[in-house]
């Protein structure tokens, strides 16, 4: 294009290989880098480059962090006989702001979708049950996400944890606090339903 | 907080320090930036540097480009009296986009807005007036965007370039192409019956 340099199109062009970031979008965060001072351009470039630089997989537990182990796998003041599993290092926070939680995790790094060509073998199942070996863990919590990948995840580990003799459970599906029963969808219901628990 | 790395944290923050994204979204693209490959996040960060360190203003039309003056003014192909004043580089690429206007532009770099302190200072509009003693410039189109600081802005500038002899003509308003007259705007029409032209 005569009307734009070049340099301004590869930023463009890098921008918009980002996940929910389109050329739009891609356009408005160009020139809005192009009115800020070089020194925030240089924190943010920084900034992405230190990270992946720094930070890769827990030996243990496949969360991110920058020290192997992570600083959850080494801390005494968790409980090392529970270990959550989960889909992301994303879920990790989620359970990690309910301050309720004191055990150790493992991150899958996904779900089983056969569709996508993502088995057993691109997930980290391998790692979790090297952990079971070692460590004297005596619950596992199955924390997938509630859609049809994490169901069959759940099922996959529940099948193949059971045998081992370890108590196996998952998150409580319901309905979600604060929201009304009139507006909660028919499996919520049902599963709120199945799952009820004594007064 | 213990369960994240600083340098994760640190991406997080300066990606939500940008315009349209917030702590979730850029938490979203740091996971996804720590699963593409170490070459895939040098490009994006060197793309963002090599932008700020080429690209400046053209010292005649304040455009961004990286060889001053751009290509657009050094071109010999536009029409050198005629300027389209207009507020934002992101406005040229829509102007451009119609293969319609072969002129020579030139970039306010915002609209008035007293309450945000925004004066004429603040804006290239000596700079303007600069290029209008020196070129021999027939007309001046106002691009201004169709809300209140577009209007000011033309305002102002119709009164200081009226007097100088020099033809300024404003963008048509009326209804938008491929748009149902029944779902326009009382003002759009409004503008469009003042501005009706001959069948």
């Amino acid at each position: 294009m005569i009307y734009t340099s070049e340099a301004i199109e590869s930023a463009i062009e890098s921008l918009s290989s980002l996940p929910t970031i389109g050329r739009k979008t891609a356009q408005r965060l160009t020139l809005h880098l192009l009115r800020q001072p070089k020194e925030d351009v240089e924190k943010l470039a920084h900034a992405l480059l230190n990270m992946k630089e720094k930070v890769r997989y827990c030996s243990h537990c496949c969360n991110l962090t920058e020290s192997d182990p992570c600083n959850i796998c080494t801390s005494t003041k968790r409980n090392r006989a529970t270990i959550c599993v989960i889909e992301d290092p994303s879920d990790l926070f989620a359970i990690e702001r309910t301050n309720e939680y004191f055990g150790l995790y493992h991150v899958l790094h996904g779900a089983l979708n056969p569709l996508e060509g993502i088995g057993p073998n691109e997930l980290k199942i391998k790692e979790l049950l090297a952990r079971l070996s070692d460590e004297a863990v005596q619950e596992i919590i199955l924390a997938m996400n509630p859609n049809v990948e994490g169901e069959v995840t759940t099922q996959y580990l529940v099948k193949l944890l059971k045998p081992l003799g370890i108590k196996v459970s998952r998150l409580a599906r319901g309905i979600p606090m604060g929201s009304d029963l009139e507006f909660a969808d028919e499996a919520t219901v049902s599963r709120a339903l199945q799952g009820r628990v004594e007064a």
